[in-house]
């Protein structure tokens, strides 16, 4: 079995993908895709994805594309440990908080995003990052809304990390991201802290990544 | 079985669920929330959504929010017709689908955004227009680009509706808001053709609900 993933060191839709192949054990290689200098536009990636986005994630010459739909073919090939919980209500209850992020939270303050904001209305760096803060932080307060009514033990649905974690970790990244404290949410902050103990959450943390360390010894 | 809708004639998370919910046949109450006025910041509403948007669905007093998870909760509940494939393969094809819009082009375009455009850049009626055309056209290139890769036979996946095609009409939906024809985007205009031919499809549309139909009369 083969898998390569195309991603980005600093893509949040890649650090999720990362995750789940790291708690399910499978082996894969990460091609990475400069989104920032925007090589996801150049034709050898068109090529790849016709969404010029990453990840794409490529199984025995079989390619799929968007974070979820990767985690959830995951879950088909290798079922444990189980990310997607079997029941329905719990499956949607799981699907619902990843989406919190993927749909609502993250979307707003992708590199595109940002660069079109600049481009559009002449915002600076300060402007771009306040406009990051605002929609971290909504996406924040509704996952501690959310695991107020809900608490976590110690995870987002029980005892095991699942895809409700990996997303949720992911809008803590961000929020690392945008130099956001998460004071005012101390049960993300919990249990983004559970995450990060585990060595697939660690070793997957953007600043983890060999491109992170090649751009930092870069400047 | 009792099935409740919170949801808003413009929201095209409502209209997926809508949709959805009319090609099961499952019957259904939809309670409006005025989404361009506020109302799902209000306390009773957020007693209702700890995320404060809509649509939130009912079912038997379980609660579920994010359009995706709602649509595979109502799969479970009543699998004919099929809306998402077994095969897995096709599974991720089409997630991947619908993911295009409800995790990348729509969520740049709702009224939360458009507000805090005008808010924090002072962007006007024009400017925020331009924007919505530029994401909505984003989100249909990549769908004409996929559609080419893979042609509609005459829906996404077959010869049946299902999740993508639900996700790809709201998207032609979105269009329709910001004034944009479909001219370069044949293969999409062809498939939200047959989908809009369905009764399920052209009942859901924003202009056919009671809320748009009230806020013309109102104008």
């Amino acid at each position: 079995m083969s898998i390569t993933v195309y991603g980005f060191w600093r893509s949040i839709a890649s650090f999720r993908v990362r995750v789940a192949l790291k708690l399910k054990g499978l082996p894969f290689e990460e091609i990475p895709v400069d989104i920032l200098s925007g090589e996801q536009f150049q034709p050898d990636y068109a090529a790849v994805s016709a969404e010029r986005v990453v990840p794409t994630f490529i199984h025995d010459g079989h390619s799929i594309f968007q974070s979820l739909a990767i985690i959830e073919y995951l879950e088909a090939l290798q079922p444990e440990p189980r990310l997607i919980p079997l029941d329905v209500k719990e499956k949607a209850y799981a699907k619902s908080l990843a989406l919190v992020t993927v749909a609502d939270a993250h979307p707003l303050v992708t590199p595109r995003v940002r660069n079109h904001l600049a481009k559009t209305f002449g915002a600076d760096a300060e402007a771009i990052e306040a406009w990051g803060r605002h929609w971290t932080t909504e996406g924040l307060a509704t996952y501690e809304r959310l695991l107020a009514q809900r608490p976590a033990a110690p995870f987002a649905l029980g005892a095991e990390p699942g895809l409700a974690d990996i997303c949720i970790a992911g809008q803590v990244v961000t929020a690392q991201y945008v130099k956001l404290g998460l004071d005012d949410f101390p049960a993300v902050a919990k249990l983004a802290e559970h995450c990060f103990k585990l060595p697939a959450f660690a070793t997957s943390h953007p600043y983890e990544q060999p491109g992170y360390k090649a751009a930092r010894a870069a400047h």
